[in-house]
């Protein structure tokens, strides 16, 4: 209901250009009223998730992700937050391939589902097929209370990102990421994997990921600046490792989204394995870098990248101890965010697609070909 | 050491242009060759996969595949096989991510390397981090006897491909998914999922394999028509859905990796989530398309394709109703393929990424920033 009631003052774009922009810059606030209604203490209550999530979240002996997009995105940054943490099996898959291949099921896998508006049809129809195969428990990650697949599902866990109106998704991604982080803390808690004193400590930095993401919105003008580069550009690589590859992906997106430039993401281990080969002083390459083992492994490559006049952009933060040396161009976000660091490495990545897609001169907010929920298969 | 004493000879070019030319080529040979050695009588044993290997795959309860590039693909094709007929969870998974994540493992899940070379650095040291994780028994599928994959590993499949001297990697991939196949039958069999009779239709079907692959070698005058239509581009997309959607991997990697055409693939139902954005007059759509079922969705996003400019060509098979029309190519493999389609529609997408290369007149066997073998991380 208060997202509803919030539509009318939320849908004006004040001093911006876009809604796009207004919303990545909405992140902060958007964050914190996620986290708002559910961390009120000193631990993240099962309840948040809704009635009798205790029982079930202690029952289930995995979970398995459906999304679709940017959804998706996120789904696979809690495949590895998941596995790492909680100790359970956990694996993000594309709800249009889950809903239409035999699949085995384990009736006490959690299902857990994404879908920004609730009403993306492969979503939906992929958390149908899952309890026709025997799951017996599913949860809906969603942004919009009455939507269609809120009302499907056992328990809920509804972002506070408010209305997302661009079709690029931005808040409405970061705030999926929290309430992913949210699930990992509780089923983490809930199996002993996660101590008290940790669950604390993740608490605290939960509690400053809305001033962590208002750092990153503050290199607005030097991503702006890189931008400059990327827009007459027909390709881009981006890379990321582990829990930032997913980051890559979701920033691949957002600049074929808005700005039609060709972004590819690829783990950056199989760089060697093929892409390699696209590398040239049109192709540049984008890293997703916050610590040092993707960079000094980026570095044998980039030899390669550089002798064909390829140009390497590597988003770092105060962890990775790489220096700027010719054709490797680096931004550093201020502080090494933990576990927390896939979403607020998401924000650099939104402001390069926004600001490449301003140069290019494209409907930033409404691209060609593209809806805001897809509704339809 | 059959693969060794044959290197000599088949190091000759012949009367191909190319040694890719020449592998791709080789295919319906290399495949009866590794259908040979395993597949006798009117069964196929476990013992194909090494001493012992039958009370190993009756004891496993899962299936992981780690494996890099091309390989990769070919994991992900099992991962759609295996739990359609043998009712085993199975996860595909890039061997460079799984060493340097914390995984969750089950001792009694299998774990199943591939690799042409069995040199490949990061598939040989996922293996080994799957084996420190508790993960109690192994397999490797692999195409030189002597590799430091199969003496790592407790099982082992040699597929017989013969000396693949391209980079970009064709007969090895499809005697790859020939072992997988194989594996499947045996690990259904061996569970009670695929009956006597079940297994006598496909092992008819892995015996004419090698005929159907020649069907596609056939098209190739065809496809090199399409290809020069590929030449001038810069882009293109490969869509496919299921067990498909890996061969559109592997067709976008050959485009890559010979051609330089930034080719990307996604699973046909993403197209709305992003990518159709990109769509215009300059980058065409490729479709693997053996069944109706990708082709009915198309349809609604192929008009909006249309209204770009842009093109589809079609990989689609007898059982395919769809009819040319206005900016829609389509060619037919002779036969549907059943389970083992992918293998045969793997073939005229090396051959469109052949010729596309070729009309660009690139390095076809030593494509830039490449190596054969990626020994080191």
């Amino acid at each position: 209901v208060q997202v509803s009631e919030l539509s009318a003052d939320m849908a004006e774009l004040g001093n911006y250009r876009h809604f796009m922009q207004k919303e990545i810059h909405e992140q902060p606030r958007a964050i914190a009223d996620t986290l708002l209604a559910a961390v009120t203490t000193s631990s993240v209550s099962p309840g948040i998730f809704g009635p009798g999530a205790e029982d079930i979240l202690r029952a289930v002996n995995g979970v398995r992700i459906l999304a679709c997009g940017t959804s998706y995105h996120a789904a696979k940054v809690a495949e590895y937050w998941m596995e790492s943490l909680t100790g359970l099996p956990c694996r993000a898959e594309i709800a249009s391939e889950y809903r239409y291949r035999d699949s085995v099921a384990d009736p006490d896998t959690l299902i857990v589902t994404i879908s920004q508006s609730g009403e993306t049809r492969d979503t939906i129809d992929a958390m149908i097929q899952a309890k026709n195969l025997g799951h017996k428990y599913s949860l809906a990650i969603c942004n919009v209370p009455e939507s269609a697949l809120v009302r499907t599902a056992d328990l809920k866990f509804l972002t506070r990102a408010g209305p997302e109106i661009g079709v690029a998704s931005t808040k409405a991604f970061t705030t999926q990421l929290v309430a992913l982080f949210l699930l990992t803390l509780v089923l983490g808690r809930l199996r002993g994997k996660i101590s008290d004193q940790q669950e604390k400590v993740w608490l605290e930095q939960l509690r400053e990921l809305p001033g962590l993401v208002q750092q990153a919105l503050a290199l607005e003008p030097q991503i702006a600046a890189w931008a400059e580069h990327f827009a007459d550009k027909h390709h881009a690589l981006f890379l990321g490792r582990g829990v930032h590859y997913p980051i890559a992906m979701e920033g691949a997106l957002k600049l074929k989204e808005i700005s039609y430039i060709h972004a590819e993401a690829y783990p950056a281990g199989e760089l060697k394995h093929g892409p390699l080969a696209l590398v040239d002083k049109d192709m540049p390459v984008v890293a997703v870098a916050p610590n040092d083992i993707l960079l000094e492994k980026l570095k044998s490559n980039l030899q390669e990248v550089r002798a064909r006049g390829g140009e390497l952009y590597v988003f770092a933060d105060l962890d990775s101890h790489f220096t700027p040396q010719e054709g490797l161009h680096l931004l550093r976000l201020p502080t090494n965010a933990g576990p927390l660091s896939p979403i607020v490495h998401t924000v650099p990545l939104q402001i390069l697609a926004y600001h490449a897609a301003l140069c290019k001169g494209t409907d930033v907010d409404k691209p060609r070909n593209l809806a805001k929920s897809v509704t339809v298969e």
